[in-house]
């Protein structure tokens, strides 16, 4: 009887514990695809899925577009935890943090590409490229707006 | 004229093949936060967990930085099912898809500031200003790069 209670009291201990870590777990979010990137017949294309055919509507009044996506073959917890690199895998451009680069090592595996929208048929955004794998799983598409995007005279470091 | 027939084969059964895995696609992926916008003394800043602070080396060599953040409040599957918004909330704007526009409903609710550098000291990067709350959850930091992301022509519609 009293191993009992000593099991329920750890028990309720565990869940406690589990409970609080709940609370924690609320800073974690979940994304998931809208659609993947496509190559085929030298064209390039965002597919979306048909269900956020809707999400598209006068996306064709822009001239340039913000694809957001996914390091899909990164997303392992070694190269989330990477937070140093050397810009484009060269050592003669010094160790810079993950966040001073667009490298595809980072905490949260988003990629960022603008692109030229060549035309928009149904679910199909064909655009002019992207440096992304064919399949890349896309989470977001946002217009590119000049007036506050478009900066001529920021500054960057020489790299090679 | 067989081998063309042949490759038309292949190219159908590809594009059949990639169309059936984007119907079963339920992948979901998870992000965290790297830090949180805060505010305060008529300034604005990106605060890093500390635990990121080495990804920050080397960033104030960028005048300007994107910052991605999260639309924290809006994180319920209601939210995340609108698909067609009046631009700025304005009826007079033609309804438009999300992603035509960068409204902070979407089914993945990133959110994407181009901001300018202030100074960057320790883990917390000083910006000009970000259209997001107090607090609100940064994913991500990111250089801007001029030569590709700067568009000054890139074509808009009009909105109010």
């Amino acid at each position: 009887m009293i191993r009992l209670a000593f099991l329920a009291l750890l028990f309720s201990f565990i869940v406690t514990t589990n409970a609080d870590d709940k609370v924690d777990d609320t800073s974690v979010y979940s994304v998931h695809p809208i659609g993947h990137v496509e190559k085929y017949n030298g064209k390039t294309a965002v597919v979306l899925d048909q269900q956020y055919l809707p999400g598209l509507l006068r996306l064709e009044d822009f001239s340039h577009v913000w694809v957001i996506w996914w390091f899909d073959q990164n997303d392992t917890p070694e190269m989330r935890e990477i937070l140093q690199v050397h810009p484009r895998r060269d050592s003669r451009n010094p160790l810079s943090g993950v966040f001073a680069t667009r490298a595809p090592v980072r905490p949260n595996l988003i990629g960022l590409s603008l692109c030229r929208i060549m035309a928009v048929n149904e679910n199909i955004v064909e655009i002019d490229g992207i440096d992304a794998f064919d399949g890349t799983t896309v989470l977001d598409l946002k217009p590119y707006i000049p007036s506050m995007e478009s900066i001529p005279a920021a500054k960057t470091p020489k790299r090679l």
